[in-house]
C-alpha cells in the first residue's frame, strides 16, 4: 500500500466532537478519485488531539467507507500503553498499516526513539510507516537512526520531511521491503521525480484530483501551478490552510479544528479564497 | 504563594502506573524543609504523560500531604476540554494555583496562545502561572504576548524560561499582582539576585535544603557549588538527571519515568553518581 498518492483528510470536529457525517463526505471524493491509500488521523487528521476511543471510532468509520482502498492510521501518542492500545484497535478495525512519529513533550533522545520503535514494531501485525516530522515532534531523525529503525521488523515505509541530498544512496541503505515516502506537499513533485515511491499528501486529502495530476505529471508543471498554495502551507502550516479551504468550500463546518488551533483568518484567508477561485482545485 | 522556592517533585511511576507511596515519600522532605510552595505535576512531574484521572488523583494526594504548603498543579493539555476539566478538578482538590504552558502538537501561533489563556483564565477561581517553556512546547513567548497574557484576569505569576535583558523593565510592564518567576535551575541564583520573586525549581523537588540554600544565599556561591549538576541538566534535561538521582538514592524505583523517556544511563549517570557523592545534597 505504500506507493503512489496517500491522501490525508482532515478530521472535522463540530462543537469539539468528531463530526462523522462530514468526515464520510470528505472521504467519498478521495475514494471516487482512486487515491492509492488513505492516511487517516495523520497530523492533518488531528490525531494528537483525539482520545484513543475517538481514534478507534474514526478508524472504523474510515475503513468502512474506504471501499477497499487501504487505510493507514497514526498510532502516535506520548505514552507507550496508549500507542499499543491504538495499534491493537487499528488492526482490529481493519487498518492496513499504521503511522508513527516520535511524539514528545520532553523532546526524545536518539536512544529513546529507537527503543520506542523497537518496542512497538515487535507487537504489530500490520506494517508501520516511520514518520519524521520535526515541526511537530521537535525531533529530527539522523540518517543513521532512520536506517536503523527502517531495519526493524514490520517497517513498510518511511515518511521523510526533507529531501535527502542523494536519494539513491538513501534507497540503497533502506531494506528492499521499505518504500520511500515524502511529506511537505511543495517538494512532492521533485521527490517523486527523484525516485520516491509515495507522496503522503495533505492537499490530496481535500483535492485528490489535483494531487493525482501532480503525482502523474512527468514534469513539475502541475505542482508549479499550486505554488501560491504551497507558499501559504509553508508560512501558516498546511493544516490551518486546508481547514480554511474546507470551511470556505462548505465541506466542513467552522471551526473544524480543535481549539486553540485555528484555520487561517484575515488576509491569508482572503489570499486563499483568491487562489481557490483561480485554481479551481478538485 | 508565588514567591520564594517552589519545589517541583517527580511523579514516580512503577510498572507504568502512579506510585503513590513513593510520591508521598518524595513530598515529605519538601514539606519538612519548608519550601514556599509545591509545583506538583510540572514538567518534572510528567504531567503531559498522565491522564486527567491520574492527574486529579495525584493532585488530591499532594494537597493531602502538603501540610498547608500551597500546591500548584499544571493543567496543560492539547485540548481545551481537558484543560478545563483539569482546572475544575484541581480547584476541587484544593490546589492553590494552576500552571499552564501552551502545550502543542501543531506549534501554536501567537493569536492561538492568547485565545487559549483568555478562554481558560475566564473560568478559573484560583490564580494561574503562565509557563513559558519553548523546549517542550516549541513556542516562545514574545515580550508583547507575555505582557498581554499577564494582564488577563486570574494571572498570578509568570514562569520565564530565560533571563530578560532588563528585569526592572519587565517588572514595570507586568501588573503589580503578577510575580516574576524563573525556571532553569542554573540561572536561578542570578535571577533572584536580579529581582525575580520566585524560583520554580527542579533540583528543589529532590534536594530542597540545597535549593533553599541557593535561594537564601546573598551571592552566587551556593549555586556555583552545583555547577557540575547544572552542566548535566543543560546537556541531558533536568528531568532525566533528577530521575537518575532519585533512582540511585533509592528514592524511587527504576524506571520511574514514562517510557520511552529514560533517566540518564552510562557515562553521564556515573558522572552524576560522583557529583552526588561529592556534593552530599539534601
Amino acid at each position: 500500500m505504500f506507493h503512489g498518492l496517500s491522501a490525508f483528510p482532515l478530521t472535522p470536529l463540530k462543537a469539539g466532537k468528531f463530526d462523522e457525517q462530514t468526515f464520510i463526505n470528505l472521504l467519498r471524493p478521495l475514494v471516487d478519485a482512486g487515491v492509492d491509500s488513505l492516511g487517516v488521523l495523520g497530523s492533518t487528521g488531528s490525531y494528537a488531539y483525539l482520545t484513543v476511543e475517538e481514534r478507534t471510532h474514526i478508524t472504523r468509520c474510515a475503513v468502512e467507507h474506504a471501499n477497499d482502498i487501504p487505510v493507514m492510521v497514526s498510532i502516535g501518542a506520548l505514552r507507550l500503553d496508549d500507542i499499543l492500545r491504538l495499534a491493537e484497535h487499528a488492526q482490529k478495525a481493519g487498518a492496513s498499516s499504521v503511522l508513527m512519529a516520535p511524539v514528545s513533550y520532553q523532546r526524545l533522545t536518539t536512544d529513546e526513539v529507537y527503543s520506542l520503535y523497537e518496542t512497538v514494531t515487535r507487537q504489530l501485525s500490520v506494517p508501520l510507516c516511520v514518520y519524521d516530522n520535526p515541526a511537530t515532534t521537535g525531533f529530527e531523525f539522523s540518517d543513521e537512526l532512520m536506517f536503523a529503525v527502517a531495519a526493524l521488523p514490520n517497517i513498510g515505509s518511511v515518511k521523510m520531511g526533507r529531501m535527502p541530498e542523494d536519494v539513491s544512496q538513501v534507497r540503497a541503505r533502506l531494506p528492499k521491503t521499505v518504500t520511500l515516502g515524502i511529506s511537505g506537499d511543495w517538494r512532492a513533485a521533485s521527490a517523486l521525480q527523484a525516485g520516491f515511491d509515495v507522496w503522503y499528501s495533505v492537499v490530496g486529502g481535500l483535492f485528490p484530483r489535483a494531487a493525482l495530476a501532480i503525482a502523474h505529471s512527468e514534469d513539475g508543471t502541475e505542482s508549479e501551478r499550486l505554488a501560491p498554495l504551497w507558499a501559504l502551507f509553508r508560512r501558516y502550516g498546511s493544516l490551518r490552510v486546508m481547514a480554511a479551504a474546507a470551511e470556505m468550500l462548505g465541506k466542513v463546518e467552522a471551526p473544524a479544528l480543535p481549539f486553540p488551533l485555528q484555520a487561517i483568518q484575515g488576509e491569508p484567508r482572503e489570499a486563499l479564497a483568491a487562489i481557490l477561485a483561480e485554481l479551481k482545485l478538485a
